[in-house]
C-alpha cells in the first residue's frame, strides 16, 4: 500500500483531457500537492492508503476553473453603475471612483471579496490586471489561490504610479519579490492599445522576451477603439501591435470583438491566445468575439469574467453557459460550442494561455491537484443524464462544495478554510458606505 | 392595533409598481392571502399586530417571479440531448422519449421536480403547456403554486389524446373541474401554427371568446416555421393567425423570433402579448426576439424559461440576466433593458399576459401576497449599491430564501414546506434509470 496525503472518491470525474470523457466512480490520489493517480475507486482503495479520504458520492470532480481575465479589486464596485455605455461608464463612474478611493486598503478588501467569490464558485486560478498588484499578489499567496498577476502599465498617472518609470519599477520589484512563489505567476499587463504608446510597448516586449513572461492586454474591447487607432496611428490596433512584433504565443488578448478574418488568421499563425468575456461584452454591448471561427482556425480561446464592475459576478459556471449560448446564437447553429468544449475553454485553454498547461487545467497524473467538486444531487440538476451538460447548462455555482489548489483544500462543504467570510463582508459594507457618502 | 395573519419586515422592498423604486426598511402586512398594507417597518409595528412576524434584515422582497412559458413535466428530460438543432432535437430525441414514456406518472414526477425548482428559485406562478395537464394542475393545486394550465391542442395523436375531439374534451373537462380553484387558471394552448390546422384554431377562438380565456401558443420559434407556412398556406404564420382573428389581448405568443416591423406593429395594434425565452432561443440557435423594439411599440413582453429540456433550467433570475445581456448585445446599446425593466418583464408583464395584473405581479395593497425574498448578504452580491442591480446582474437563485403564494409560505429559509424534496429526487432518478435502460 502506498501512503498518500489525500484520496478523493467521486461519483463522476471529468478529466477534460481527453475532452468529453466522464469517468464514473473514480478516485484521485494526491501527494505533495500533485495528482499521483486516477483510477476506479476500488483500485485506488486497494493500492493507496491515506489518513484523509473524502467521499463525494453525488459530485462531479472537474479541474479547477481558470478565470483568464479579471480585475479582482473591482469587486468593490460591483453594481455601482449599470446599463451604461463603456466610455460613459468608465469616464463618469468607474475612473472617478478609482481616482478618489483606490489605495492599498481598497485593493486588499476588493481582492479578498473576489477570492472568496471565486473559490466559492470553483475557480482555482485567475489572471488579474489592476493597480496595487503587490496587494493582490500577497493576498492571493496568503489565501492559497493560484494567480497570474499583471504588472499593469498605462500611459496615465494613477494613485499607484505617477509615471512610466514608476509603473515599470514597481511591477518589476514585485516580480523579483515573489517570482519563486509556487502559486504566483506574473505577466506584463499593458492596459490596451488606446492607453499605451509605442515606446512602453517596445520595452514590455523586450522584457517579456528576456523574462519569459506573458503579455496580458485588452484588445478590441469596442469598435470605437479601432476607429481611434486608425485616426491616431493610421493602423488598426492589431496591425499596430503586429508591426511591433507583439503577436506571439506570449500574448493574451482579451475581448477581441470586431476582428476581421485576416486578424483572426494572423492570431492563428502567430499562436497568440484569446480570452473571451461574453457577459461583460454583452452587458456593455461591446460586440462579440468570434469564438467558433477562432477555435476552427486553431486559436486557443480561454474564458474570463472581466471585473465585477462590468459583469457583475466572477461566476465561471455562469460564464461557460453564457459563452455557449452566445456562440450558438451568433453562429445560428446550436451544435457550436458544445458543453464539453466550453468546459475546456474554462480550464485547459486558460492554462495554455497562461503557459501553465503542463501544470494545471486538467485532471491528469503529474499535474497539480487544482480540483473543484460540484454536487449534482440538487433539485436543479436532476436527473443526471450527462454530468457535463448539467454543469454547463443547469448547475449554479452554489453547487460547488469543495475546492483544492495544489492539494490544499480552500473550500470544504461550502465553508471557506483560508478566508474569513464575515470580515470580508463587513469590510465591503464599510467601503460601500464610505464611497456612497463621498 | 389591527390583527393580521403575518407581517414581513425586510431591508429592501421592491414593489415593481412604480418601476425602479426601492423602499428601505419597510414591512408588508398580510391578511387572508392578500397584502393589506406596506409601510416603513416602524409604522407597521405601531399599527398592526400578528402572532407571525418575519424579519428579513439582509433581504430584498420582490413580487413572486412569473414564468410566462414552460413545460413543467419536461424537467424529467433535462439534459437528455443538448447541442442539437431544434428539429433534430425534437424528431430524434424529445418526441421519441415522449412517445415511449410520457404518462400520468411521468407527468406527475416531472411536474413536482419543476415546482420544487421553481419555488426554490423564487417563481410563484407559471404558464404551462404539456400533455396530461390534469396531472400538472392537480399537483400545482396541492403544492400551492399558482399556475395557468394550458389545454393543449395539437393535430397529431399523443399518449394523452387520440384525436382532435379527445384533446378538446379532456381539456374542457379539466377546466370545468378546477375553474373555481383560487390558484389555477386556464388557457387554450394550441401548440404552434405549424402543428395546428385552421379548423381547430377557429374552434379555439370561439371557445376562448365565450369562456374569456387566453390562448397560449408558440409562434416563430424558428425561421423554418415561417418558410413552411409560406409553402403550405401562402402566408406567414402571423398573417395566417391574423386572418383568423387570433391576434388580440387574449393571445400569449411565445418566442416571436424573426418578426418583421409590420408584424411587431400588428401585435402592438391588436394588444397581443409576447413571451421572450432568451436562453432557449440561444441554446437552440433559433434567433432572437426583438424585445427592445416590441417594448418601444408598447407591446407587453413577459419572460419565460421554456422547458428544462431546452434551457436547461427554470431559473427566472438567470433568465432576467440573459434577457438583459441579449437585448443589449443585439441592439448594440448597453442602456437597453436596464435591470428594473427586466424585473418588470419577469413579474408584472407576466401577470398582464395572463390577465392577472390586478391580482399579482407587484407588491401593492389589495394584491395577493405572492412574494419572494432574496438574501443579498452573500459574498456574491456584496457590497449592495443597488439591490435591483444585484438581483438581476449578480445574485444566483440559491439566494432566494422565502417564498409565499397567496400568503401561504412555500419556502422557508430554503426549506420546501409543501413538497418532499428527497422523494422528488428519488423519483427523478428512477425515471432516468428507466429511460436510459429503455
Amino acid at each position: 500500500m502506498i501512503s498518500v496525503d489525500q484520496i478523493i472518491h467521486a461519483k463522476w470525474l471529468i478529466p477534460v483531457i481527453p475532452e468529453n470523457k466522464v469517468l464514473e466512480n473514480h478516485a484521485i490520489a494526491m501527494m505533495d500537492g500533485k495528482i499521483v493517480d486516477i483510477q476506479p475507486s476500488a483500485d485506488i482503495t486497494m493500492q493507496y492508503q491515506s489518513s484523509d479520504v473524502v467521499r463525494l458520492d453525488q459530485h462531479a470532480l472537474i479541474p479547477g476553473l481558470i478565470n483568464a481575465h479579471t480585475h479582482s479589486p473591482m469587486n468593490m464596485m460591483r453594481g455601482i453603475a449599470d446599463d451604461l455605455p463603456l466610455m460613459d461608464w468608465l469616464n463618469n463612474h468607474i475612473w472617478p471612483v478609482e481616482q478618489k478611493w483606490v489605495n492599498e486598503n481598497f485593493t486588499k478588501a476588493g481582492s479578498l471579496l473576489a477570492f472568496a467569490e471565486m473559490i466559492r464558485g470553483g475557480t482555482t486560478c485567475f489572471n488579474d490586471m489592476y493597480f496595487y498588484p503587490e496587494i493582490t499578489a500577497h493576498a492571493a499567496a496568503q489565501t492559497g489561490i493560484r494567480a497570474c498577476i499583471g504588472m499593469i502599465f498605462i500611459d496615465f498617472p494613477s494613485n499607484w504610479a505617477k509615471d512610466s518609470d514608476e509603473y515599470f519599477e514597481k511591477g518589476l520589484q514585485l516580480h523579483d519579490q515573489l517570482s519563486h512563489h509556487p502559486l504566483i505567476q506574473f505577466s506584463f499587463a499593458p492596459h490596451a492599445p488606446y492607453t499605451v504608446s509605442n515606446e512602453p510597448f517596445q520595452k514590455i516586449l523586450t522584457l517579456s522576451n528576456q523574462m519569459e513572461l506573458p503579455i496580458h492586454i485588452h484588445i478590441h474591447e469596442t469598435q470605437d477603439e479601432i476607429k481611434q487607432s486608425q485616426d491616431q496611428y493610421k493602423q488598426r490596433p492589431i496591425e499596430r501591435l503586429d508591426a511591433m512584433n507583439l503577436l506571439s504565443p506570449s500574448l493574451i488578448a482579451v475581448h477581441m470583438t470586431h476582428t476581421s478574418q485576416h486578424e483572426m488568421e494572423t492570431f492563428a499563425r502567430k499562436g497568440a491566445h484569446v480570452v473571451h468575456c461574453p457577459e461583460s461584452n454583452q452587458k456593455l454591448a461591446s460586440g462579440y468575439c468570434q469564438v467558433a471561427e477562432l477555435l476552427d482556425l486553431g486559436v486557443n480561446v480561454a474564458l474570463g469574467t472581466d471585473g465585477a464592475a462590468s459583469n457583475n459576478d466572477l461566476d465561471m459556471i455562469g460564464e461557460m453557459r453564457s459563452a455557449a449560448y452566445m456562440a450558438k446564437n451568433v453562429k445560428n447553429d446550436p451544435s457550436v460550442l458544445p458543453a464539453s468544449q466550453v468546459l475546456s475553454m474554462a480550464t485547459i485553454n486558460g492554462a495554455k494561455a497562461l503557459g501553465l498547461e503542463s501544470e494545471i487545467g486538467s485532471l491528469e497524473i503529474g499535474k497539480y491537484a487544482d480540483i473543484t467538486a460540484i454536487d449534482l444531487s440538487h433539485i436543479e440538476t436532476q436527473p443526471v443524464y450527462n454530468p457535463i451538460s448539467q454543469i454547463v447548462y443547469a448547475a449554479t455555482r452554489n453547487q460547488v462544495t469543495d475546492v483544492w489548489v495544489a492539494g490544499k483544500q480552500l473550500l470544504s462543504q461550502r465553508h471557506l478554510l483560508t478566508l474569513n467570510e464575515k470580515e470580508i463582508i463587513e469590510e465591503s459594507q464599510n467601503w460601500r458606505d464610505k464611497i456612497l457618502q463621498g
